[in-house]
């Protein structure tokens, strides 16, 4: 019965990875179609909201009849009902691509506004916290975890440079205001997908560890390293 | 033993009526800090999103105790699951409210740049549409979930006629740029709420007719009419 649970459990990971990965291509297609100023990628990536769509639609239907049939308790009801936590993440990510896709196809009405350094970069850095949590829920890896989380100021940072920089752009030229107003959303979106990346690594802190790190202070947060103590079931 | 837990879930519901009310409350009173040009309220606004982070925790764990002791299955395993849902969606909410906050606070050391109309009505829209929501889950009425669904394109339509105003003022006079964005976050935060607010009526819709509208093309969404069919258990 435990035996044939667990594979259960492991299958609903494998589809919390795969759904992960579409994520993960979803926003990279936006950011090439940025780059690349290519509409029909950016028209490809709106299309491929559907699937993220379906997949979290799947993994909860997967989750309820788990929680159903199996009555889970302590860690593994934890981890079944994070697992549907992660999916509406995970959809809200493809939201953010979807979004950024939207504004390649405005921003490719004009000229080019200024080579693209920090999107690209921004960009690398939230899809790889992205897969740094998932990978740290789907194997307990609370060290992996924190590491994720450790890059999300970096995002913060990135995106307030950019702000700034897209500020004065506006100031000096109006002109630009349009074009500028466009990066400030993508800037934003790409800092939103990290803000999701850090909720699922906190919340596989909290399953792995039973502390809440999702809303302390930073000196008490999920940095600030945290005794090996068992969630209560 | 059904008894008892028919009472478990009635207080679930005050408990998360209780949450929305707070949460409302701090969107006006981000608003009310925003027309009265009003510091302190401002702070307080963001004082108040601890209340919240906390409510969303304990939520959680009682939901999660409620699986854990109950094992409830069918209509009662989706309501508690989709509790938790709302639980984020009214923590984010609160987190828009904060942000809100945060921009009147920059906004207060400049002189007003126009006077605030839309801004109101969207945040009024809003919270209506919150409550409607919250309301038609607790009272299982999927024609309040619906209207209030119908709610959310006016706040789209202020948000973007906004949108526009405030670019037409940055393109005039750049003095006005910075409260030009300012102004924009928050109509995007108010857009967001009402976003939020559709998440749950959707998500009531699903629990009490069983048909899944999160993701369906307007003609075939909560709009488009439904048989009264039962979830899946």
């Amino acid at each position: 019965m435990q035996r044939h649970f667990d594979q259960d459990l492991a299958g609903l990971k494998d589809r919390l990875l795969t759904m992960a990965s579409h994520t993960e291509n979803a926003v990279a297609m936006a950011i090439k179609a940025l780059r690349e100023r290519d509409d029909k990628l950016a028209l490809q990536v709106k299309e491929s909201d559907t699937t993220l769509d379906q997949s979290e639609i799947e993994i909860d239907e997967m989750c309820i009849n788990l929680l159903a049939l199996k009555a889970p308790i302590a860690a593994d009801l934890r981890l079944i009902t994070m697992a549907m936590r992660i999916t509406q993440n995970l959809e809200r990510v493809g939201d953010e691509a979807t979004k950024i896709a939207k504004r390649v196809l405005d921003l490719n009405r004009e000229p080019p506004l200024k080579p693209l350094v920090d999107v690209p970069r921004m960009a690398s850095l939230a899809t790889e916290m992205l897969r740094g949590s998932l990978d740290a829920f789907v194997r307990g890896d609370t060290a992996l975890a924190r590491s994720s989380i450790l890059r999300d100021s970096e995002v913060d940072a990135l995106n307030k440079q950019l702000h700034r920089e897209l500020v004065s752009f506006m100031v000096e030229d109006p002109k630009t205001i349009t074009r500028s107003l466009n990066l400030m959303v993508i800037s934003k979106s790409l800092e939103r997908i990290a803000d999701h990346a850090t909720n699922i690594a906190e919340d596989t802190i909290y399953l792995y560890e039973g502390r809440d790190v999702r809303h302390l202070p930073k000196t008490q947060g999920p940095l600030a390293g945290a005794p090996p103590t068992q969630p209560n079931p």
